[in-house]
């Protein structure tokens, strides 16, 4: 079972590397670029004997503890199946 | 029109913050976890005036040019509408 978690810096938060992301993209000549938002994205493969269901709650719960901070991040569990 | 581009580490090469959460979410009582990837995930908006063809096409120039170094990583771009 492999789980596949975003986290991203929440709507309003400062995000700095995107800012520079976007400086980058523009030095290099591509135009009309807007926000850009730079988070991670965590691939975990877990034992094969969990659920669909019970594979997306232990993936949020891992996301709550350690892999999000909910003040300044947003964090979505996608299961890849 | 919205692009998300992940840019992950290869297979093979080594990733030592995938192994850092790895040991976290160990220590923390999560059991049966395998392989852990941290990636980097970047969201763009462009101008509305792209199609989505031509916005994955610059997502993947983009890549090539900034987001990833294909040396040691791997790129996926989807445009998100």
């Amino acid at each position: 079972m492999k789980l596949r978690v975003h986290v991203t810096p929440r709507r309003g938060v400062l995000d700095p590397q995107g800012a520079a992301v976007k400086g980058g993209l523009t030095n290099l000549g591509f135009d009309g670029i807007g926000e850009v938002r730079v988070g991670k994205v965590i691939d975990l493969t877990l034992a094969s004997t969990v659920d669909a269901e019970a594979a997306l709650a232990l993936g949020r719960d891992m996301a709550r503890k350690l892999l999000a901070n909910e003040t300044v991040e947003d964090f979505e569990v996608e299961v890849l199946g």
